[in-house]
């Protein structure tokens, strides 16, 4: 089977790094396959966020794949613990943060990687990054370099030499480099949310770490998030 | 938090390998969480299997996670492709078998770890043997070693110097050596399913892969095996 168009999977969360890691595939001449997961999230506006995104990506196809990790539990993002929350990014507390859910990124590479095998796509995106979010163990270069390592021994492809490429490209970049080349790919981060804990109408806290990091970096761009906030209307 | 007793998440299919694997976790002194994975699989009589078998092991917990492998397709086990069927064990095709789902391996280990970094379990248990499934990729040696090394970077307990170990106890056993431990170790084989292709009734067709190889070993075992086939009663 031969392809016009290289083909990548895309995962997809709706987010700022996710859907620039997106407009970097794009930009990069590969056809999207996007993936996002509902996975027991405390609501559904990730998902909602993840479809505007596709589609204005120009995705070929957006796969929702539901996995439950309630069953496990362990999460501030599944469970009930509260999402902790504070005023500045200053004030976020170091090593592995409550909202990690274990094995999460594995889980979603895994995914992916059958996904990708599938569809005989040769490369596979995600949009982690080591530098604003160092407390998770699944966000570091060492990681993708053994999901890279295991891609290359566990699928078809593999064991027939040409395997699937697990890309990072937002891996070393700040927040503040990832907006700015996500608007230089012309991605609308209007269509985008961040927030763990968003209100009834789906407005943004402004104060989880997500939200936290999420505005920092816009500001460090020298850039408007243009998100509403609950916040803002206080 | 302290455990009195070792924990062992083991991936529990219901057949004769996944089977066996959890007697050895248990022999060696580990309380059970079993794993099963309802895949879109075209019969639900391995979920069954995997009960039974989780009931008789003396499994503390078993949970079932429902992932839909369909959306992406590309297997006999879950699309309409016709599953191969042969006579003998010597009639079964070399290379990768069609029944092959793509990162099937990747996504079930990566599911276990999450699990077992939640309930601080300390060991993964799969059941995957290289010597009569040496056509799958991921049930080869390296693909443990790759996955192990994923584990030990991927999650909390490995960056705290405590990875989880993924063990593997039945990798180059053949198939009658692993049907003659299970029996020492007291596993009841009528409970366990392996066809790939059963009767509406639930019998397994005794010609697919997975037929051929539990009666070959069995015969090899020199062992009866307990469970109906449906060419029995021709």
């Amino acid at each position: 089977m031969a392809f016009p168009q290289a083909r990548a999977v895309v995962l997809l969360s709706g987010g700022v790094d996710s859907s620039t890691a997106a407009a970097i595939a794009r930009a990069q001449g590969f056809e999207l396959f996007a993936l996002t997961f509902r996975y027991g999230q405390r609501h559904g506006a990730e998902v909602r966020a993840a479809e505007r995104v596709a589609r204005a990506a120009g995705a070929e196809r957006h796969v929702v794949q539901t996995i439950d990790l309630r069953v496990f539990g362990g999460s501030a993002l599944t469970d009930a613990i509260e999402v902790p929350k504070s005023d500045t990014v200053d004030e976020i507390r170091g090593g592995i943060p409550v909202t990690y859910v274990p094995a999460r990124n594995t889980i979603f590479l895994a995914f992916a990687l059958g996904y990708a095998e599938v569809i005989g796509s040769s490369d596979i995106f995600i949009g982690v990054n080591a530098v604003d979010y160092s407390g998770y163990p699944d966000c570091r270069p060492e990681f993708i370099v053994a999901f890279q390592h295991l891609a290359d021994v566990a699928t078809k492809a593999g064991v027939s030499g040409t395997p699937i490429k697990v890309r990072a490209p937002l891996i070393s970049m700040s927040k503040a480099e990832i907006i700015r080349e996500g608007m230089r790919l012309g991605v609308d981060f209007s269509f985008t949310h961040s927030c763990y804990d968003p209100t009834p109408e789906g407005s943004a806290c402004g104060h989880c770490d997500s939200c936290l990091l999420r505005r920092q970096g816009f500001r460090d761009a020298g850039l408007v998030d243009p998100i509403h906030y609950a916040t803002d209307d206080c």
